[in-house]
């Protein structure tokens, strides 16, 4: 029988995950709270099928993806549990603490055939209609299994992630939050107060006009969607906030060194800052080069318990 | 007879204002510290000539642009005026006020044949071999003359800059040094801050490995060249530490509203930053469509005196 997948929340992300399936005789079941997601996922040929509710959307799945925001996670999972599904599934939120809460409140545990995961790939455009098959190509995913996940269904997951072109790396829940709230939410949330600050200066739209390389690339992020990341930042508030005191008192110690009118010190910070910057990005290319090594030194570093090498 | 301009200081700046006008049949003869940058400078056709001296270079040109970082400046002019030049000279200094002061040190005024330039164009990469031919192609260039500058000086430095393909608008000093500190200065200083705080981290290369958008935006930023930034950080330190504490300000108070978990107050300020990104991104695309109304309103910009529209 043709393999089904049930997708939830039918956005950027569910999306262009559908794209990649049906590409593999996969058929599609999509359902969204929002009855235009759907009929537009129809008309482009994203999904196979539109569900006028999760039950429908789930019953006979091989699979559900939850794809929807992690603050609309509640309703969503107690209408998958009303319905008695209890295969296999997988989530894309970008923080995976707040998600396995979810599942603590409506299923008393997080069950076994649930693999958190976390494709870290988006773009600024976002809705069905931006969606596209190769978003994930080269892309990283991460998964955060438990330690009563099950292993099959994290193969599963993992292979699915495979088939769409992503490089998939297995790591804690803890370690994940706190790695995404430094790469991805510290950034976005600079990004947005910068362009605040500015857009809240008198002449702003020749601040704009006047934008040079570094404003550009700012005000690109702050371009995201608004409920995406509050609800990002809202649930990740513990680490996001400790890497942000963090960088707070850096970039005050910064500012200590320019007033004081220290030339030489300040020469030493951006340096510091351009030979970590080129460092990584030398290792890291190495690394695409050396594909082999590549994948060996990721499952290394996913082993690896957070802080080990501190 | 043969158009003559020298050029002091041959990185990715001068050189590539080199290429653009010997494409125009100018000659540009180059002079600069680093014996080096002359010779590949010659050795890819970026310049016609160099000279062992700041004084061969300027002796017979019809124009002397000066490219070389603000706080190398002063010996600069010094060795300039003690050759005789008197003729029409710019710069291409970030920072502006600095660059005045330089003047009036040396020449105990800022010469009316002078006329203060600013380039807003750039790349990661720098030196002389990294120059071409179209880095000022469709890029702003800002005049900031002063009540003394020659009319037609600022003339001609227009249109050199015009032949180069750079939109050239004009405005005051001040206004200048404060608007960049907004759009490139305060946007360089939180890249280099946020790289040093990740880099500091435990697992840092993970952090790199992982880098969403965010980061991987904010980090080709902190690439740039630690030399050149610490001398805009510290020549543009007033209007910088300014709106750095207006910034920090701003991120103090979305910190509360997060800590708080204040969802609403949140969502309203992310959409406000993502709100007026996109009014600024749409009114500049229009003007970019319609380009007579756009030299229209730059120069009904430019002519506005600072915190006019406040």
């Amino acid at each position: 029988m043709r393999k089904r997948v049930a997708i939830i929340g039918l956005g950027l992300i569910g999306g262009s995950i559908a794209l990649g399936l049906r590409r593999q005789k996969i058929e599609v079941v999509a359902f969204d709270r929002n009855k235009e997601s759907l009929i537009e996922g129809l008309r482009l040929g994203v999904t196979d099928r539109s569900a006028d509710s999760i039950a429908e959307a789930v019953t006979g799945a091989n699979l559900v993806i939850i794809a929807v925001p992690v603050l609309a996670m509640a309703s969503v999972l107690k209408e998958i549990k009303a319905c008695g599904y209890a295969g296999l599934m997988t989530d894309v939120g970008s923080v995976k603490q707040p998600v396995l809460e979810e599942f603590i409140a409506v299923y008393g545990e997080v069950p076994d055939q649930f693999v958190p995961g976390h494709p870290i790939a988006g773009s600024e455009k976002h809705g069905v209609s931006a969606a596209y098959e190769s978003l994930f190509r080269q892309h990283r995913v991460l998964l955060t299994p438990l330690d009563n996940t099950d292993q099959i269904a994290v193969q599963e997951v993992r292979q699915l992630w495979q088939s769409l072109g992503a490089e998939v790396s297995l790591l804690t829940v803890e370690h994940h939050d706190s790695v995404l709230a430094q790469t991805s939410h510290l950034p976005h949330l600079l990004a947005y107060a910068l362009i605040d600050t500015l857009s809240g200066q008198g002449d702003s739209l020749e601040i704009f006009e006047y934008a040079a390389g570094g404003l550009r690339d700012f005000s690109r992020i702050a371009a995201s969607d608004p409920t995406m990341w509050r609800d990002i930042f809202m649930s990740n508030r513990g680490p996001l906030l400790a890497i942000l005191d963090q960088y707070s008192q850096d970039l005050l110690e910064l500012r200590s060194v320019i007033e004081a009118g220290d030339g030489n010190e300040l020469f030493d910070r951006l340096s510091r800052s351009k030979a970590a910057r080129d460092h990584f990005s030398s290792l890291l290319q190495q690394r695409h080069e050396q594909p082999q090594l590549s994948s060996e030194l990721s499952s290394e570093l996913a082993l690896k318990a957070p802080g080990e090498d501190k």
